[in-house]
């Protein structure tokens, strides 16, 4: 395991949603800020990686387990911990503590740097991550398989102005957007997700038409998003009762 | 002029547009919340006045003065004072200053009392606003005449999951955000309002579509926001080229 940094934040009440909770998409974005400000506080953060090497961090999987979300008002810590890289991907876990000192949430992540250019995967540079004090590991770990939907329902969205980050890409976590949004809002006043799995695949880009795909068997729901006739992210979801 | 209240921000990453600059209706948002901490610190919080009277604040006009926005990762500060109140409506200013200290965004904006279930606006209440040391006023502080929009180019939006906020209502940074996302992606990279006039009528529910309807006539843009048939919101927004 690397070195943690974590951050205090308070959950404002524009990030929340019906259910009073924090809106998953946003803590997605704040572990995002959360590493973002890790990196520069070692002296390797996105500017300098990109005038260096003129390349990005991204997000190519999330694993989610949610014991419960942050609530409104609440005091939370968000720790990160670089976890483990190997030649390509760089492993990471976001813990978030409640106000009580509990863990509430573990993310796991990979990132891996891409070339700002090509938009094309490029190898862990040693000396982007020996900031971290990381250890290099050779297996790769391997996320869940998803199978393609059958016989998904689906809605179109548009990729809006403001979806795009200052990078001019779509933000990682509208794509959670895109996946909540397609399902029924009384499943989603009465249930919370325990689990999320969430894989992107390629981009898509402003003026680009994409479909969120779903199918809801019971508690999991599983979801695509499409572009352009490819499949962009996939994801699955485990829910459970919010009474529980 | 009644007490102030100012909160310092970093900008992060997530809240930044195309051009590196905290996205406006974001920047409604925070200072939203900068004067809901003001009310809690004061005692007379939104819980507080949900729970004794029933009532909740929604703001009716915005009336903003840019000289540049927040760029990405400066620190501002956001401060509030109420100015002035009346049997109706209550003024309070939102000025942010820059890293360099200067005054870079002066937001007035008209508050209302409303009472939660009829969804009427209720008179100020005495009790709470003596909690900000703000003069009552007789006069009405009116915004400008919107006319209506002749013909406009309009665009379709669904109300999403996420934009609702705990309340279950559409908050009110989106409907700036579908008056910003009918606009040239091209108008939007070279330019940045000066001024916004923004006057809300009506609140758009969960479950319905709403139009966006916007006339640009070279840097100055009207917009209607209309569902089911009546008009919900009105702005008008002067814009300047970003290399001014």
């Amino acid at each position: 395991m690397g070195k943690k940094y974590a951050v205090d934040y308070q959950v404002p009440f524009y990030e929340t949603d019906v259910n009073h909770n924090v809106k998953l998409p946003h803590l997605l974005s704040l572990a995002l800020q959360v590493s973002g400000l890790q990196s520069l506080s070692l002296g390797v953060g996105d500017d300098y990686i990109f005038k260096t090497h003129h390349l990005v961090w991204i997000i190519t999987e999330y694993d989610i387990e949610i014991e419960r979300l942050p609530k409104y008002g609440e005091k939370i810590i968000i720790e990160t911990e670089p976890t483990a890289y190997n030649k390509l991907f760089c492993y990471r876990d976001f813990t978030i503590y409640g106000e009580n000192g509990d863990k509430i949430v573990l993310i796991h992540s990979v990132f891996v740097l891409m070339d700002y250019e090509s938009r094309k995967v490029h190898q862990v540079v040693d000396d982007i991550v020996a900031a971290f004090d990381v250890e290099k590991i050779k297996r790769i770990v391997r996320g869940p398989k998803y199978s393609a939907l059958e016989s998904p329902e689906e809605t179109l969205y548009r990729v809006r102005y403001f979806d795009l980050d200052l990078n001019g890409h779509v933000n990682n976590s509208k794509y959670l957007e895109w996946m909540y949004d397609v399902i029924d809002i009384d499943f989603l006043r009465q249930h919370i997700p325990q689990k999320v799995n969430l894989k992107f695949i390629k981009e898509v880009y402003y003026g680009n038409d994409i479909l969120s795909r779903v199918e809801r068997d019971g508690l999991t729901s599983r979801h695509e998003i499409t572009s352009a006739g490819t499949v962009r992210a996939q994801a699955k979801i485990e829910w459970k009762s919010k009474a529980d």
